[in-house]
């Protein structure tokens, strides 16, 4: 059952003028939610959707525009600032605020002077992490940044025997999730270099971010009770950019037996807006691994997994240096891929995540590993793009690196485009480094 | 500096005739936190004092009993039931509220009248995870442990040489954490023999209990801020049994390269008595590594640290099976061991955590990892007592047991006993496993 329908119908035009120049990444297709309040306010934080340059406050319009009593149920938790309770709804009830909101900004809507009035500049906004996290969750779907990683730790077996079986996870740190904007303190860690005869604590050398997508959680399963493949996406929300910052000096040393601590625990940074699967409907795309590989397991493939459980999502890295900040250039794009190219949809993520019976709760946080794309230059960290350190990269203004500088700034960004649907963004998931504590 | 008080002089008596039972794990001397509601009742839940068999019900004493202005604000968050709100709170503060239930619980105290229509029976009570965990971090402090396990699923290579510097931890679960009592499903998962081809979806069939404590965090760090030695006790709230239970063919099979993660996370037991730290204070016992070890580094080392960072408590675990029960026959005791044969404190733990700028938060829950004694016997899994599941333990009543089966209740028990002061217990951690979901 195709779920596209006349709100990702490419000609939708909304009367928030800046929502339909080509280039905006929150047409009236798009929808995403993310939490915020004026910048300098005292408000109490809400939920608000963004459109065009704009933002739809979901406390104002709830009290402003006019509703059906389900979505006003919705809409009242919304504009308390609480999006796990919408999380927790049922696709449909998701789906028929999606059909309101729409309904409510397109061109010609009846709505619009009474919900003109609720519009906040997205330059005027503080964002805020979305939602409560209760747990979150890293996989390791990108197989191309998993062969190439893992040649450099384990250069004679760089794809362990499992890789290709299993959804390979493990458990991250919420307390340290931030929104874009949060600037990152660069960590000290132990480092132990290959010569050296005893570790010692110092400044991570080799600072690195990962490009990821997160995918949120929307209604959870009880605890005990797996989820099936065909309902999966029944329990998929949506979508952001996220980063997995990454001490790799400090990763390499500690993360026998038990994984990555320590090198990933410091900072985790998220794009503010939750792209809604409703809205990556026109994205999907066919599913497959190659012939010669291991098929899924039968509790993690269906037919429909296999037909449209991929999404075509380009994805981005960009840098900005504290030098060309300082002379007015821009940030420079380090390196494209796409996560069509990840090993395991996200269905395969929920319904492996849930396969022993672990209870997933409407905001849990599951990012998607990085996505490299299988050429080198498509790498979706520094390890990878300077083979491990090895080779430095040349930025235009002249600059090079091999591992993140203090006063860096890595951007994260998404587009899913496609023939026939209006191209969507992400918005920026972007970070500063800061420098480390002294010692 | 010496914590010691007249709150742990072996002498003190309570009003409250079963806390000075000599074989009571709730003398006066302990007042453990727990979040408890009547059975059966619409109560809200509260935090409440274990006293003998009693609980000191804090929503009624707050109302009923005379405090300082201090003590009551904490009260008032406590008969909320939000235990959080406390545990953030200074060491003094919460040494002040000890000191306040203690008057108000020993013998000859004028709040008797008042307070003892404040006690509700532990038997009929409810208890539930005593406060809100943000985050759930599992440590590897049990040297002989890691030992044993490391040499049966790596012979050559069983302690990794990061072991003996880095306090080795990884994320966990906090969904599925329980409260004694729940039981625990035993779960599915992808498991695959050595000699297989290739993996399947089934039952576990190497289903295990590991022997741990937790430690409940008070007050946390600022995101990017590390918690110095000399400031780490002051994070500490207090203290559980943790029961990590583990599927060992999952393990095996998904473990590498980013830890575990379906084999740990469907369950985690702790028991609902959260003793602080202040009541722990007697058990102290220094802490060395072993002279031909290496020192610590000196962000975890410590003068105090090394005087008195250890904590002398016993441990054990009880198996009663299905037919045991049916039999009317007690639970057989497995195995001992105790905690100061930890690798590494709960100071270092704390400091090593948040040494990245890692932020800590009020609730978060630290386990200690498996708690095995030096010698064989002492295992804290039957991964160990069973050699890897190869030598089955024989069970008083003429049973075996490599691994759990359906209808087993694994009890973990702690007790902290010296010379000079009075012994106090945890409360049991137990579950019973249930079958797992048909295929």
């Amino acid at each position: 059952m195709s779920l596209i329908d006349h709100t990702h119908d490419p000609a939708a035009q909304s009367w928030v003028a800046s929502a339909n120049t080509p280039d905006t990444e929150f047409p009236i297709q798009n929808l995403p939610y993310g939490l915020f309040r004026r910048a300098g306010s005292n408000d109490s934080a809400r939920v608000g959707v963004a459109i065009g340059d704009q933002i739809l406050d979901l406390r104002l319009a709830a009290a402003a525009g006019k509703w059906s009593a389900a979505d006003a149920v919705l809409l009242h938790h919304l504009a308390q600032g609480d999006l796990n309770a919408v999380m927790a709804k049922p696709a449909a009830q998701r789906r028929a605020l999606r059909h309101a909101l729409f309904a409510a900004l397109q061109a010609g809507s009846k709505q619009e002077t009474a919900l003109a009035t609720c519009l906040v500049p997205q330059a005027e906004a503080q964002m805020a992490v979305p939602c409560r996290i209760g747990d979150y969750t890293d996989f390791y779907t990108g197989i191309h940044h998993a062969t190439t990683v893992g040649k450099l730790f384990r250069p004679d077996n760089p794809l362990l025997p499992n890789y290709k079986w299993v959804p390979i996870g493990y458990h991250g740190r919420v307390s340290s999730i931030g929104v874009s904007g949060t600037s990152v303190r660069r960590p000290l860690g132990q480092l132990k270099a290959p010569d050296a005869a005893v570790p010692v604590l110092a400044a991570c050398k080799r600072l690195d971010y990962e490009l990821e997508l997160g995918l949120f959680v929307g209604p959870g399963n009880a605890l005990g009770e797996p989820i099936p493949m065909a309902e999966a996406e029944s329990h998929a929300f949506g979508v952001t950019l996220l980063n997995d910052w990454s001490a790799r000096d400090v990763q390499a040393w500690e993360y026998q037996p038990l994984g990555p601590f320590l090198a990933k625990n410091f900072a985790t940074t998220i794009s503010p807006w939750i792209v809604t699967m409703d809205a990556l409907e026109p994205f999907r795309c066919a599913f497959e691994h190659p012939a010669e590989d291991p098929q899924p397991l039968p509790y993690i493939d269906s037919e429909q997994n296999r037909r449209e459980g991929g999404y075509d999502i380009e994805l981005e890295v960009w840098l900005q240096t504290e030098a060309m900040r300082a002379a007015g250039q821009p940030a420079a794009r380090l390196m494209r891929s796409n996560f069509k190219h990840a090993y395991w949809t996200l269905a395969q993520m929920l319904t492996h995540h849930a396969s022993n019976g672990c209870n997933l709760q409407p905001g849990d946080l599951l990012g998607t590993g990085t996505q490299s794309g299988p050429n080198p230059e498509e790498g979706g960290s520094l390890l990878e793009l300077s083979l491990g350190g090895k080779q430095a990269l040349s930025l235009p203004n002249g600059e090079t690196r091999t591992f993140l500088l203090d006063g860096d700034t890595v951007i994260l960004r998404g587009y899913a485009v496609k023939d026939g649907a209006r191209r969507i963004g992400f918005g920026d998931c972007a970070a500063t480094i800061t420098p480390a504590p002294m010692l």
